[in-house]
């Protein structure tokens, strides 16, 4: 029943990364918490860098800078 | 001055489908909790089923078997 | 299969009510866009009144003048 | 280490102006908090005028109307 | 640079559960996606078993039932 | 119309902070994107240190080293 929401920056998340990410979420909550997979929900958020902010700037701006 | 936050898959969801969960909730919100519909913000995110995961799934796997 | 977050401020909400808006949503959910109730999670976010702004004041001093 | 989100419709919100809103929201987190800003994270979601409703209908009626 | 959050119903979670949860998410993001430990947040939010819906009812209802 | 949820670790915030944050992102809102401030909502979820992670690890762990 957990709703567990994953948000990243897009920058060519493959879909079997997204796959991967699902399934090791789901298991450490079975693991740790002994939750039920079946009900247990991931959304994960692609975010353009440029709405993403980190120490008060567009991460567009690191990604320019090589950061 | 309710929030309300819809979560389903990108799945050919209707301009005319979303007007009717917009109104259904801030009408269930007034009349549950005597809300003002003025100010009840609902806000719909549709997402990709790739990034849907339940049961440790994608549900874009899930939707190719037929589920 | 859908994620739906209802948030209001924390002022006396009875357990029944949640009921309802949990009851309300997820029959929505199934009426407009055939969701399978069995997997739709409602969460209700109680917030405190200090802790929620609109037109950049907090909803305390709102109450307070009678609003 | 705040999480700020913030979301608007997506009416052609420019570069610029994100850049100003996570400068602007650091800052105010860092005058208001002592927030150290490395660690401070904002993300802004631009939604769909379709898929955003308030007092009951979608933003994209309200704009046809002239609001 | 990602932020995680995980919704779980409160129900004795433990401080070392927490701990694992926030160890483990961590790691498989950095496995995974290569994002750097250092800025990934990571958010726990323990909701009430009276405002968590499934299948259109309170947990609460289910856990008296023996679910 | 806008929405921001601002998240902060639960660390004896007062009440006039928390009007600053409120006044501050709705004039920012204001200023940048010509939002009307009279719909615009602010919340602050503040989360219990033990519940927060960065780095791998609660932060509450950090505090407890002097970080």
């Amino acid at each position: 029943m957990p709703y567990v929401n994953i948000r990243v920056t897009k920058e060519g998340v493959t879909s079997e990364q997204k796959s991967e990410l699902i399934a090791g979420v789901t298991e450490l909550l079975q693991r740790v918490l002994h939750k039920n997979p079946a009900t247990t929900v991931v959304v994960i958020d692609e975010v353009d860098p440029d709405n993403w902010g980190i120490a008060g700037e567009q991460v567009t701006l690191r990604r320019k800078r090589g950061e």
